[in-house]
């Protein structure tokens, strides 16, 4: 008998007959005689709905009471999920975060998971049952309060639960049929991947693909969970993501490169003119650290004979770039800069690949395409198996078209794209 | 300083402006000097939709799932207006029925409160914050699971924390101004009382007023606890529901009557020629109460002389009517009746007032005015300070209002009923 953790998004039971089809669905793991355990997320919009009433209410609603309110939408939906397997002749028995033993720390809305202890949840499956836990939320032990697992949270409350639980497998259900090579409605030729490695999904996912959240990547590359990134809408297979020092069971070929992923969510900063003395760049860098935003590519110009002075430009989230640029204009004359100017226009394209890490041709190949098409290159920045390159938002979705090309990940035919959605 | 608990109902916080105005009302009654404590119902329709959602995956949903699919509803409302009141500038802190220490037995859907802890909402107090609690909901200790307090819960919740916490006072705000002597949209004269003491409030509840539910009446009474029954949408003062054991602290001066109730929800049942030796009625109402209806009247015929058979009348809610038929219908031949019948047209009136002990000639002054003004009385029920009777449902109307005028309740000026709100 195998265990299996199963993650459904908001999506896949987004009302009441989508429940009932995710019920079906379940109870069909659970009779193929395997153990079954559920994380699931709010139904549909509901979170949104709930935010926007806390928005209604309060100007900047307390964090607290934030995760109290947003919480109680992965509770309906598991309460209404276990209902739909009892009706259907299953036992199925739903638990908070809390009850399931998802121990975080106490930072409310964005809370890391500290430990987890699932006893009730073992308990229900001794027992025969179906468990059913609700995705995005935990309790820290001090304060015994309810906290969230900020973005993509129902995947790491998957992902947690099958490295808890020793589970052979976590199949992650959305409304799409895996990982691509691209996003299929900026590239109609991408094709979806059978196997992808950890290591290339973290690095696909923190260069813009939605499929899954970086932080679950991260937690089930650390706990060596396997994923299966599979639709809820179909019996199609999906894409499994192994870990790399699992190959041999999950590889028949690898190729060199996994996909490319576009990114229209950041902003670029450039401070011109900074003198080019030691310590300019950490004291910049310090200043955006304390603004708590994530930095993503930075670029540095040599400086030209004579002048004394250089160019440091990074790019970061758009909406940290308000904040940052504050405190770099309060900044200015202890820096010492001439000009401060923000690109919000930018895309970034990436080129990931475990292959590149024995094949050194893949910059050459990728330059060589894009000079080809007459797209220019803002900044470089890479990674052992990521290129990454900074364009024009407006000509994001032909450079990653043309990169697609390139590579030879161009596949057969149209990708199938579900109506309306994109996660 | 005071301790207040107050209660807000749905009706009152049923958008997020209703929010915000409560939130008002709330720090209103921090500044004027009071430690506060609040329990909330949840917003508006909530609580209905949340049943409509479990009827749609499930014909008969799960009693555990059910209520911690409806308790959801109340969390929203309290972690919505703990936001508003710190957006007001004043510290409030909500807390679930669990974290309240609302202790119950495991009926769910129907739990008992067994002890209340409120460690926290103390805290909260003692560090000058405001405390939000979750209405109609606690917790289990054997199960560890999240149970209902049925109908009325959310009273029942705020009477529980005045007697735990010791309050002085707790007031209990609806959309209606506070306890009337018969239901203004019935009678438009009925006049708002300024007291009622506890045990009329229980009859009046018994017997169809719906500003209050009975089981926190009951609570309040047994637990010494003062209400103020009051309107969230005026100043005005509303009633003051008191033990009788401290009567001269409010009374001024005691009027016979306290009020007229009338009730719709009852159906009666006729079981004719049964019969008459001893047992029988002891053999049919095991039969009743294993099904769990609630018996309310009952009247017995003398049995005719030479006929050896009676016949028996009982009321009963009428959702509990089809049940009981189909054990009686199973029963025929262990009985031995001739006939039954129901009888879902008809209509209770009560007449309630503590004066009905020292005053003989009350039931004498009500069958007189009822003959006089042609109204058929179909059966009577009296307790030490009530009388009960049934008559056609399509005569309730004006049978009240013709009781109401012959006690005198009749006040000045129509009262104000607000517009489509009967709670």
């Amino acid at each position: 008998m195998s265990l299996i953790v199963q993650k459904y998004g908001g999506s896949s039971v987004a009302d009441a007959e989508s429940i009932k089809r995710v019920a079906r669905r379940i109870v069909a793991a659970k009779q193929a005689g395997n153990d079954v355990v559920v994380a699931v997320s709010a139904m549909g919009d509901t979170t949104d709905e709930l935010i926007d009433l806390a928005h209604e209410v309060s100007p900047k609603p307390d964090p607290r009471e934030f995760d109290m309110l947003v919480t109680t939408g992965e509770r309906v939906s598991m309460a209404l999920l276990a209902m739909a397997i009892k009706a259907l002749g299953h036992d199925a028995r739903s638990y908070t975060g809390s009850q399931a033993g998802m121990i975080t720390d106490a930072t409310h809305g964005d809370a890391r998971i500290v430990d987890v202890t699932p006893v009730r949840v073992r308990e229900a499956l001794d027992e025969g049952a179906i468990a059913i836990v609700a995705g995005f939320q935990g309790f820290n032990r001090d304060s015994r309060d309810i906290t969230t697992l900020g973005r993509g949270g129902s995947d790491t409350t998957a992902v947690a639960l099958a490295a808890a639980l020793d589970a052979d497998l976590c199949e992650i259900y959305s409304d799409v049929d895996g990982v691509f090579t691209a996003d299929p409605r900026v590239v109609p030729k991408a094709h979806k991947l059978h196997h992808v490695s950890s290591e290339e999904m973290l690095e696909l996912a923190g260069s813009g693909a939605k499929v899954l959240h970086i932080r679950a990547v991260e937690y089930a590359r650390r706990q060596g969970v396997t994923l299966h990134v599979r639709s809820s809408f179909s019996d199609n297979e999906g894409t499994i993501v192994y870990n790399p020092d699992r190959a041999e069971e999950f590889e028949v070929e690898e190729p060199m490169i996994a996909g490319v992923a576009h990114d229209l969510s950041q902003a670029k900063i450039t401070i011109a003119g900074v003198p080019d003395v030691p310590g300019k760049a950490a004291e910049i860098f310090t200043l955006v650290a304390e603004q708590g935003a994530n930095i993503d590519m930075i670029v540095q110009n040599v400086s030209e004979v004579g002048t004394g002075v250089t160019d440091i430009s990074f790019t970061l989230p758009k909406n940290s770039a308000g904040p940052v640029l504050d405190v770099l204009r309060a900044a200015s004359d202890s820096i010492g800069y001439g000009d401060l100017r923000l690109d919000d226009n930018i895309g970034k394209i990436s080129l990931v690949g475990s292959g590149m890490r024995t094949n050194s041709g893949v910059s050459a190949q990728l330059f060589t395409a894009l000079k080809d098409a007459g797209i220019n290159i803002d900044m470089i920045s890479t990674s052992e198996i990521r290129i990454s390159i900074i364009v024009r938002a407006d000509i994001v979705t032909e450079a990653t078209r043309v990169v697609h090309t390139a590579f030879g990940l161009d596949g057969d035919s149209d990708a199938v794209v579900y109506a309306g959605t994109g996660r």
